[in-house]
């Protein structure tokens, strides 16, 4: 019987910092990084499943770790029962008796579930020749709620309702997957809007933006509120009225400082304000959401658990729910998070970006409109036109929208030559770089 | 000038779950572990700071690499003027912008934070010739606003209202440091109710308990109503009515189940119900409050940072707040959680236990009554009679009291015979523990 043989985990960071790709308000200089997985098996068809934890640099080798905690949980389990019960895999990582402690569900621990689970979607969706969007919009509804944990989410949504969400959509999924094939997904793009780009960089893919199609960009915001009044400026103007331009200010306020910032910023016309402070702060997101509406809100990036997404949803908090392929515990937990939007009706707008998360996450949102919201509206994956070239299938977007992944998998496999290249720190990128230190 | 040349972390590792010590509804076989630090400076005075991280065995190697990532933050620090200002140097560790995202401001990151801020308040104090609480009893209101990182609490807390409550505290500060002295400082004790016991090591612990003067106990629960029924009729009938007995589900209901779980309970007197669901759910704790009341709920072992605190403490959702001397950022941010608790009125019942919890956590109440509530009513800090011999200053609790500490530094050094014996995986007991295991 065909098992999984070992857990192969290495630190891959790639130097994005000296570019100031990535910088906003409370991250200034990251350097994109994956503590990446791959899953072996003894079986002979040549697949591995592949995944990883996204950190920004610095602390990317303690996401290693956690991930090889894991392993002894993992290794061994026999590999058909295993991908045909992923749910159950999925619990039996997130509530391990002794490594529970270092969350519980959250941190380090938590994303290193992620990265596991994820890695074996891979495998599974390799295994079935399919990408993991199809391979998850043709599961049975009864399948998907067996992903779910519903742990401490029973009080907002019970296995009936996401059944019932999830029927509802059934009869209607095929006329959605062959338009998503034609038309692709929604996407924005984040690329214009790093705090460390000067103006005329601001200006210049501003431009850009709008001749690849895009009709929504992102800034990031909260270092200075002049500056931030200048950009916005800029941007409309280059954008035209029709750009939606969201904003985005990293958890840089309290809650005060937040209503204060965003009422200041507001005649702007703000798509809407993401992580306006701590993402921790549940009745802070919703005080502020009071204080400004109608400007909406958004966060996810950093909402460490489907706990928390649903307090959010529970208060109103929140107009765009931005889940993150690997904060939460990977594709089952964002199932579950998935099915919470639609019982409240917010639209899940992914975050990505970093490294290899749009390639992640667009199977996420391309599920959710197959077989559970059903629908594009006022939704969008986050685009980021960085790091894809290290990807084996890298995401395609054309004129403003994702294509269909038709790749097996769920698109997370690093190029070996990266791999190697970007090994953290033997890696040929990072001698170079101690080299040049060397010289300065 | 003296600076700090090394942290040396080491993985220590205590074989409890052989005894069914510490087991509850979530975690039945605990191995109470320290990732313990020892801050080396290059001075001539001979004095270490020790600090550790609480964890309950599998992952504690994750959690000592979270604790090394911070060694170059901390390493090559002048040793006069980092301790002189320890609130600074906590804000730098806990918002470095690339660990940050490991976090931000919870699990394995932010309880190595807890470790290393603790470490150098241990060498501060070593230094200072005195013991944590008193050096923090001795300080200033304003030096200890200063240790506070208001960020995200502003909004519940401002640092004039700490200023308020530290200065209304402060001319009554000398009575209250030499009654501690007398009298001790209230204590209850756990050591009767773990899950894995039987009844009889139930009932012997719970009349020992008695016989040792403390005047209240607490009982894991939630496995079994019947038991839980069974198990409560026990205690009372060992320890009669004028004791207080509370009771721990350690987050093993949703809300629902809670409310219901609960109110089969309450016509046992419940001196309070803790953790009874998911720490992150402050919503939740709300909605079982309000249902299950008058019954009072405690939470906070996993509460990870004071943004939770203060959500819980803003719904009332809280009667008792139980900071963790390792979980929250260290004695910084417990000196936050402190004030919060003060502000919204809640008394404040340390969790300890496991290894080391006790003899840190008891500097923090005893400054607690001293410099900001001014009050022990209704509080007392958990105390389990476990490990605490591998201590060199071990606390002293008699007739169900804690006795202030007088060893200079916060109590955290563990007997080198001991860190010898129990290192992971090479030490005697565990390389013991490996043999034993090949023969059955």
């Amino acid at each position: 019987m065909e098992q999984i043989t070992a857990l192969d985990v290495r630190d891959i960071r790639f130097p994005t910092s000296s570019q100031a790709d990535g910088s906003d308000a409370m991250h200034p200089d990251p350097d994109y990084s994956a503590a990446y997985v791959v899953v072996h098996t003894d079986g002979t068809h040549g697949h591995e499943g592949h995944g990883f934890a996204f950190t920004i640099g610095r602390g990317n080798e303690v996401q290693t770790a956690a991930i090889q905690a894991l392993a002894p949980l993992v290794v061994g389990r026999p590999v058909a029962e295993t991908l045909s019960n992923l749910g159950g895999l999925g619990k039996d990582l997130v509530h391990d008796s002794q490594l529970r402690w270092l969350g519980p569900e959250k941190g380090v621990i938590h994303m290193a579930v992620a990265a596991v689970v994820n890695a074996l979607w891979d495998l599974r969706a390799k295994l079935a020749g399919k990408p993991v969007w199809l391979l998850l919009s043709e599961s049975t509804p009864e399948e998907i709620v067996d992903l779910v944990d519903f742990r401490y989410i029973s009080d907002a949504l019970t296995p009936e309702e996401a059944l019932a969400i999830l029927r509802k959509a059934a009869p209607t999924r095929s006329e959605r997957a062959t338009r998503l094939q034609v038309d692709g997904y929604p996407a924005y793009t984040s690329t214009p809007g790093w705090l460390g780009y000067d103006d005329a960089k601001l200006r210049r893919l501003c431009r850009e933006a709008v001749e690849e199609g895009f009709d929504q960009i992102k800034l990031k915001i909260g270092r200075d509120l002049d500056e931030d009044r200048r950009r916005l400026a800029i941007a409309r103007t280059e954008c035209g009225l029709d750009m939606r331009i969201a904003v985005d200010a990293n958890q840089r306020f309290d809650v005060g400082e937040a209503i204060a910032w965003i009422r200041a910023l507001a005649p702007h016309d703000l798509w809407w304000v993401e992580e306006p402070t701590s993402p921790d702060d549940v009745l802070g997101y919703a005080a502020i959401a009071r204080a400004v509406s109608p400007v909406p809100l958004a966060s996810g990036e950093h909402v460490h658990n489907r706990v928390m997404f649903k307090q959010l949803l529970q208060l109103g908090a929140i107009s765009y729910l931005q889940l993150d392929a690997t904060r939460v515990a990977g594709v089952n937990e964002n199932v579950a998070v998935l099915l919470l939007a639609a019982k409240y009706g917010v639209p899940v707008c992914p975050h990505a970006g970093g490294v290899g998360l749009c390639e992640l996450v667009q199977h996420l949102a391309m599920f959710d409109y197959v077989a559970v919201s059903g629908s594009v509206e006022h939704r969008a994956v986050e685009y980021i036109d960085h790091l894809h070239e290290h990807f084996v299938d890298p995401v395609v977007v054309q004129r403003g929208r994702y294509r269909t992944p038709r790749a097996p998998g769920f698109g997370a496999t690093i190029r070996p030559e990266s791999l190697e290249q970007f090994a953290y720190p033997d890696g040929a990128a990072w001698r170079e770089r101690a080299a040049g230190d060397q010289w300065k």
